[in-house]
């Protein structure tokens, strides 16, 4: 097949009665697919239930040191859940501490706190006329929803396969007051699967930000979410380069269990200098009598160290690997030489990011559900539900069945080419 | 013994020496004594181990809907644990949200939101002048931390049996439009152990707040605490009270586990109107994905329903019941005659609350610490730590062994004796 660009404009009607005829077609089968929801498949889910098994009525729920895990108390987290999410992170235990189930309700409390008590002693981001922050784009669209919440200006910044734009980056920290923070998914990013090089962590934590209350909100969601044993993402270590880089305070880092153990049911984290902890700790004792410590020590018992969730991960990789092929594979052999949109080939993460042409993404997702196949909401991956070029879709292949996502793959494909020549066409797409 | 006023300056000087030299055996003794953690003893941690045993690796982590709490989702909560929660608290299922293992935390949220986002629309307690909350004192200490983290300046409301005093409730709230709420344990109050009547309850239904954002903070901490099967406290159900008032938004109310479950593995609940669970979703799906729903699983597979509870808050009562008789009997036998301290003799809840002759409180605090017997802060009981007569005390019975807490009340007392004597003699007391 010959890239779409070079048709002439009778190909292009020709092709576009062909499509159209397959797209009734497909349409009339009924089908009923979701490639829009990145969450574990219920084979992961079953996959992790022994832990299940770790506690019964004769069980000790004690922590290494003997403190009940069933009573009030051990703010920071038991020590040995700070150590296991700590070498998750591959930061030492002490720059951990241990939450509820949620990062993202650590990422919240967070920014919600920075808006009445500013950071570390800093003025009370509500008091400023203005509040920014920098959203490397295509992003989550959890992050952006928080910080729009509380009413801070988000600034898009390009994503490239080695990180955000860093010149824009430097720009707006180091010359902005107003800037604030920087949403990052630093290892398989959502959506694209990008890790970030080593030059982008080292431009981090040399940043020289104008505001004193500036700090980089990493979220390594998916440290541990490799798709193959032979091919893996590593990232630096950012507590240690900012250190290194005269910055120590500059990062807030968080990571969780939701897609390790259970989404419902797992334990979150979150790692920073221990003067960030110390000012973090004089809130979370208003905030509470301390998080559940059960939880802790059965995710604890279960995994024992690093190379149980390596073991582990490996486990879930088996599962949802097939199903990343069978995406690439159709994308590929379907619309691999047309022109018409690129797409991310991810070692790790939940997500494929794909680029439609420009103008599209909307019509698109769509066409899809015209036909029974489900997306994530085109604009989803930009602050305020915007893509500037209306062009991203985020794919995500883990919930469904392999054979469910080459189906509901190829009647994305086929909705994607009929889009893309009616927008060669100059026609309406929506 | 005759009272201590009736007591002539020789008598005093001589019961002085007499209990000096007491104290001064006491103290060699190298007694290690604690009456001031407000949490469950080991015995009846032990007592409910057998929740562990509810899951296993075979397990189906459903609802009774098919929802597979191992995942994503269920913002409001499990279908069961609403219910089982709503039960606790006299409140149908639908008005009721479950949270994460802390009661305390909601609370917090709730007050750190409506700083940054005022509450259903109105401003933002943060733009605001001064925002002012009433306190019924002696209160929480955990609650006025809240408040006073926020600077919202707490204004002491006296308590009685019935509750707090609402003639100043009813002032405050009705003519003060920067009065935006107020904290209440409603039932086996702490420290008190009061429970409101039925007038108070449907007094604070029937406020007409002057503020739209006034909210009654109603921490039903002890809804399920009694100490004896014969003699339970029972209050209004505030929400319908509020309802047939006209004023079904009014109340926020609390609840949890921690003292029924795990305090570090409970369950933790809010119950308001549906208007206002409405509105505080919007939030919440912004502040994370959902709650631990396998916890929440866990405590309704468990418990099934309050007749569960019921029975299972009665093997609680066999535990620290014969703790509150040890103290309450030593107080009576060896100060009950004397008139120089009033305390409550609560049926139900955590605590004593005991008040000594005016400027005493802290002094027999620190008189008790030297002899080895640790005591909650005198003061903590108040906004700000401050009790303006420095006179109350509040007594946490339920950790130590029956016999430790008789032991300990009798140096207390010993403490209140030696104090008072010189407190009516004019002597410095600290």
């Amino acid at each position: 097949m010959k890239p779409y660009k070079e048709m002439s404009k009778e190909e292009l009607i020709l092709l576009k009665e062909e499509l159209e005829k397959k797209f009734a077609g497909e349409k009339s089968k009924g089908i009923k697919l979701d490639m829009s929801r990145g969450k574990q498949t219920t084979a992961q889910l079953d996959m992790t239930m022994p832990i299940m098994d770790v506690f019964n009525s004769g069980s000790t729920l004690q922590t290494q040191d003997g403190f009940d895990c069933r009573n009030y108390g051990l703010l920071e987290g038991i020590p040995e859940a700070r150590k296991l999410l700590g070498d998750m992170m591959g930061v030492p235990a002490q720059n951990v501490l241990v939450y509820g189930n949620s990062s993202l309700s650590i990422m919240y409390d967070s920014i919600a706190h920075s808006m009445t008590h500013g950071v570390m002693g800093s003025t009370p981001w509500c008091k400023l006329d203005k509040v920014k922050f920098l959203c490397p784009v295509p992003g989550y669209d959890r992050h952006f929803k928080i910080t729009e919440y509380f009413g801070i200006e988000m600034i898009n910044i390009p994503m490239t396969s080695d990180g955000p734009d860093m010149d824009l980056v430097e720009k707006y920290v180091n010359e902005d007051e107003a800037v604030k923070g920087i949403w990052c998914v630093p290892k398989y990013s959502n959506p694209q699967g990008f890790s970030y090089s080593d030059e982008t962590v080292r431009r981090f934590a040399a940043l020289k930000p104008a505001a004193e209350d500036f700090r980089i909100y990493w979220d390594n969601a998916y440290a541990v979410h490799h798709l193959y044993e032979d091919k893996q993402d590593s990232i630096l270590e950012i507590l240690s380069e900012c250190e290194k880089a005269g910055n120590p305070d500059i990062v807030f880092e968080f990571c969780s269990t939701s897609k390790v153990s259970f989404a419902g049911g797992g334990i979150a984290g979150m790692a920073s200098s221990l003067a960030n902890l110390e000012y973090i700790k004089e809130f979370m004792t208003v905030l509470t009598i301390g998080y559940d410590k059960v939880n802790q020590l059965r995710h604890v018992r279960y995994f024992k160290d690093m190379d149980g969730i390596s073991e582990h991960m490996k486990k879930h990789a088996a599962i949802i690997r097939p199903k990343f092929e069978a995406v690439l594979e159709v994308l590929d052999r379907e619309i691999g030489s047309l022109e018409i949109a690129e797409w991310t080939k991810p070692v790790g993460g939940y997500f494929i990011s794909f680029d439609a042409m420009e103008g599209c993404a909307k019509a698109i997702v769509a066409k899809c559900k015209e036909a029974g196949v489900i997306l994530t909401g085109a604009g989803a991956t930009y602050p305020y539900g915007k893509d500037p070029k209306d062009s991203n879709i985020r794919i995500a292949p883990t919930f469904p069945t392999a054979e469910e996502m080459a189906a509901a793959t190829d009647l994305f494909v086929l909705c994607v080419k009929l889009v893309s020549v009616k927008k060669l066409l100059g026609e309406a797409l929506l």
